[in-house]
């Protein structure tokens, strides 16, 4: 069993919300799917763990908001690493709503769905939860972000609770040495090129890697940028979360 | 209700396939997806009408293979727009078989997951089918093939039993007339270029477009070739259909 296998499939990245009881939830999932047209049904697959799955049981809708390619990371960082639990995620985030009522996020999306439950199937760790598409529109005409994209461009693992979520120890008991061409240097995916951890720092939060070669250009840091001369108030550009929150990849 | 919000959801190209009482059996599709990670879990979206589905369901097993980028389109003929009832698919196809025997798809794969059935889920006109992945591998590094790229590249629906197939006089009541900039050209899409039907011919069997201004370079024939002018053997890239089976577009 090769578990980098399971990087080769193909996904997109949505938010999936729902409204229950006056009060707006939702999540980052990879897993929405078209799968019949007549009549047009999608399914998510969602942990029994993320708290608005629950919500999206109780309530019976859901709608689900496309990312676009260039998204504003930091909805990743509130609808992927935060809990709804604990926070009202849907603070100064601009939604708009159709025929459920479930929550559409509209900026950084080029499309959405609007969906009431129509069947949910247990499939162990998740549940399958069936919509019946009950309206949907095009918002933009970006291009839709992929989850090949967003990993790429932010070299992060899935969330915990994600179905395509592999511990990082897994892949890297895959590692082959003989392509580690010298000390010093990680191969994190087959596909990706290896590169040197020195100077890097990772966020606790959500994984994300703050490298000084490449900089932080979302808020305008340059290539070159060691992570001590990064402002005080510098922020995870996916969570939010502090400097304090991060630490010196070994 | 926008139809044309379901082009915006991100999906692989994959080859399902299965062996059921010593005869091969299989069918492009792009709603494949984990869903779970312990145990390692993907589900597919399959046509009740299609034979290979009710092949899978006798057999309890099934494989997938991961389609690459730059894929030999014989392929997406063979397996999208022909039936395993009439012709045996897999003659002159090179492929292997892990733990369930269910025959993978070597040449023009990036990656493969062999499945057995632990589950199936009635959504209509179609059978999620949940296989649990009992052996996976990556052969090779090639990027993956999407089902936005392949539509761009070959301007084509999906088949008729996929379950993201949306009949083309739905998406042509969505054309918005004051996008179309002059007559004798056709929005396909708000995401594609707005182009010229002039001398574009359409095959009958699978909707493969050719059209004159680019010529076909998968053979060699180079752009501003004429339909009439092709080489009487000229096949349809896709499907592999004569001369015969193409019409003039409106």
């Amino acid at each position: 069993m090769k578990y980098r296998a399971f990087h080769t499939l193909s996904y997109g990245l949505y938010i999936v919300t729902t409204e229950s009881e006056g009060k707006k939830y939702g999540y980052i999932g990879n897993t929405v799917f078209q799968v019949t047209s007549e009549p047009p049904q999608l399914v998510i697959s969602s942990h029994k763990n993320n708290f608005t799955t629950q919500k999206i049981l109780d309530s019976g809708k859901f709608a689900v908001s496309v990312l676009q390619k260039e998204v504003n990371t930091s909805l990743i960082g509130i609808f992927g690493f935060t809990s709804g639990a604990e926070m009202d995620k849907f603070e100064n985030i601009n939604t708009i709503s159709a025929v459920t009522g479930a929550p559409i996020v509209f900026d950084s999306s080029v499309a959405w769905f609007d969906c009431k439950v129509v069947n949910t199937f247990d499939v162990g760790t998740h549940i399958l939860i069936m919509g019946e598409v009950v309206d949907s529109d095009i918002i933009s005409g970006e291009e839709p972000l992929t989850y090949d994209y967003y990993r790429e461009k932010y070299r992060m693992l899935s969330p915990q609770n994600a179905p395509t979520f592999v511990a990082r120890e897994k892949l890297e008991q895959e590692k082959e040495p003989e392509k580690i061409a010298k000390p010093a240097v990680q191969v994190e995916d087959e596909h990706e090129i290896i590169r040197d951890e020195n100077g890097v720092y990772i966020c606790l939060i959500c994984g994300f890697r703050y490298d000084p070669e490449m900089g932080d250009p979302t808020v305008g840091i340059p290539p070159g940028t060691p992570f001590e001369d990064l402002p005080e108030d510098y922020k995870c550009p996916i969570c939010n979360a502090g400097k304090d929150y991060f630490r010196k990849s070994d």
